[in-house]
């Protein structure tokens, strides 16, 4: 056990205090972890979209004062009681979903929302005493669906932590921990194309370009990105995107832009964006008689989906995805395998690095659609 | 050859002048079938819903004057030029929606939404000239969905007739050729319960109990139909419903009520009434993680289905269904010999029966609820 364990540890961490306004570096206590916790001490995080939706709570509910970030890698510091699969020095990624192996959803082979530990992005504290592990000068700062990983310690529920191969380099695989596998999940568990056939990505963003790098794998033949910025493409080529639609090129709506393209529309559709609009366009864009539409953008709380019904008579699908339907701590190892192995390529979604000191960099740059992934090194 | 073949045939036909005026008896004219189309006489017919919501034209494109029928049973008069497969003397059931073997729907396995002959409710007539084969003292009348069965002949394209077993008595067989198809196949094609699972059926007429009786041979524990009319669960306990909600008897939303009942929702639902309504609670009822919901209903034209996202983030997948996802030619002979081998009780579904005449009558039996199939009886 670290000479730490059973205390509270004084660290750096960035907390947003207001909505959209830049994190502000502080020093914080961190509780001991209780019953079923875990501290891990974070090595890297990097920045999602998710992040940003809530720091900005233009369409989510505000929660504040708050410690952001959810992607992360790290080392177990201490366990609290019960935590019996995990010990101090193992390497870890926290997610923001969980799995607690016991209810019907962990039990069910195909959902991965666990009732105890799914993902609750209104709940600022931990569900053992309904508190927070963070404060500064006693007052209570607000976790974020359970990681909190901007902050240099962490608690988070043991139920949402992967452990994986020690072996794997955590500057690299702490982008597994949310957007690389919920995008690379969405198209190998849920949309699952066949050989041959096509793909639409809506977003080409991280989460949307392991959509396309998911559906590469599985063997379409076309993948037809769509993203408002027009820079997105020549990125997005290297992830198997072969053709590109930008909506602000056409007058009409850019699901009968695909459907003309495509012959009825494409085999597949995968949504990462968050906006209602695109997940419309997603779903409509999808051929009849077989198209599977999937959505993984997260949506505004006052957002409403809405179809004519005989887009859904005509044998449409449309499916939702958390997490790309992976079990944290049943798949997420498996997924650090394949990067292990080769078989994905974790490097190329990586384009910045910032010291925590700057993280505020991170925001500018998914703000200005500048990057896919940016790290964030902790204790720089 | 009959000795009418390639001759015009004087007959008895219901038609449809107005929206919802009762349908007269007329003599008409029916012209030879022309290329790839097939007359038949037509024996046994009987009513579903989806006449009567194009007969009422509120929510649908009033097309008048019109023959209906969609769901019957007959015997080939004559054939027209290049059609193989069928001879006169052939028993058939004519299909609202066809299968011409060519294109990519009926190449697919998946899908059963052929592009040629696919229903067409605003088509009033064939496809070869763009005419109708009806017509009274020179005056065309508009056809239905290309079957037209409320004549004792009618004109069908080849790819809406399936040959069927001749020892199958057509005066029951008949209502295989829509609704209880439709609803078996929604179940075991599209819905698709795993044994011990629940189901909700929305809609206890006779699409919706033969989804019951699909989801029953399923293996599904636990079927919950969902109907206004409180009449209509005694008879419902025949097709393995096994509980009953009326949307009546409660203050919240159905979905609510049936969450409640089932620990969070079902696992299965299927929709058999054509109310948007009804369609976004089958929806919201199904289990979160895995459930999946199939729309059968028809909707009518301004339907909006609204639900907010979350609800399929939440991982529950939502599809429709045309006749249950069967191939009339390949897959309709198949069901037939489900009923001839006792796998599927088809008399159950027969209620009421009426001579040619007394059609009127059929339409009030369904208008009241008081009828699951009322078969007519033509040259009556
Ligand atoms: N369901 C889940 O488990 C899960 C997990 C992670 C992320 N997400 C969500 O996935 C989405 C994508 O995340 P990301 O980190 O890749 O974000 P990102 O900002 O890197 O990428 C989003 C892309 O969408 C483009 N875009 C924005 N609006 C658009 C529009 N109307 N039409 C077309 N393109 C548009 C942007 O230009 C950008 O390239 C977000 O909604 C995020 O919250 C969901
Ligand atoms: N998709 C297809 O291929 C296909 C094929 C055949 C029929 N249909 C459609 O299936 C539906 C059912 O057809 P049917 O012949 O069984 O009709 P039906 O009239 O015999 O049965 C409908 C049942 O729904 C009930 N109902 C009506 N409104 C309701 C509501 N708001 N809430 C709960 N129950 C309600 C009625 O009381 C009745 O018992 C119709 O919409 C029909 O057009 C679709
Ligand atoms: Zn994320
Ligand atoms: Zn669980
Ligand atoms: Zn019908
Ligand atoms: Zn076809």
């Amino acid at each position: 056990m670290a000479s730490t364990a059973g205390h509270v540890i004084r660290c750096k961490a960035a907390v947003a205090w207001e909505a959209g306004k830049p994190l502000v570096m502080e020093e914080v206590e961190v509780a001991p972890p209780q019953a079923m916790e875990v501290r891990i001490k974070i090595l890297f995080t990097s920045l999602c979209h998710t992040d940003v939706f809530f720091w900005e709570a233009k369409g989510q509910n505000p929660l504040f004062p708050r410690i952001f970030g959810h992607e992360a890698s790290g080392i177990v510091e201490s366990v609290g009681k019960g935590v019996t699969e995990l010990q101090p020095g193992d390497h870890v990624l926290p997610v923001f979903t969980g799995e607690c192996k016991e209810c019907r959803h962990c039990k069910s082979e195909e959902s991965n929302m666990c009732d105890l530990l799914r993902i609750n992005t209104d709940r600022g504290v931990m569900l053992n005493d309904n508190a927070s592990r963070f404060s500064i000068n006693g007052k209570p700062i607000y976790h974020f669906v359970g990681t909190s990983t901007f902050s240099e310690y962490t608690v988070v529920h043991v139920g949402c932590v992967a452990k994986i191969n020690p072996a794997a380099p955590l500057d690299k695989v702490c982008v597994l921990s949310c957007g690389i596998s919920t995008g690379l999940g969405a198209a190998l568990n849920v949309a699952k194309p066949k050989p041959g056939q096509s793909v639409a990505i809506f977003g080409l963003g991280a989460v949307g370009l392991a959509a396309a790098e998911g559906a590469r794998m599985a063997g379409a033949s076309r993948i037809i990105g769509v993203d408002l910025n027009p820079n997105k493409f020549a990125e997005a080529k290297k992830f198997g995107v072969t053709e590109f639609v930008n909506p602000k090129d056409h007058k009409k709506p850019v699901q009968e832009v695909i459907a003309e393209m495509t012959n009825g529309g494409v085999d597949r559709s995968i949504e990462c964006i968050g906006n209602i609009n695109a997940m419309i366009s997603a779903f409509e864009c999808v051929h009849d008689g077989w198209g599977v539409a999937v959505l993984v953008g997260v949506p505004s709380k006052d957002a409403a989906f809405e179809t004519h019904p005989m887009n859904l008579l005509n044998e449409r699908t449309l499916k939702g995805t958390f997490f790309g339907n992976y079990k944290p701590r049943t798949d997420l190892p498996s997924v650090v395998e394949m990067y292990m192995n080769k078989e994905l390529d974790v490097e190329k979604f990586i384009t910045h690095e910032v010291p925590f000191s700057e993280i505020n960099k991170a925001f500018d740059y998914m703000l200005q659609g500048a990057s896919l992934r940016c790290i964030i090194r902790m204790g720089a």
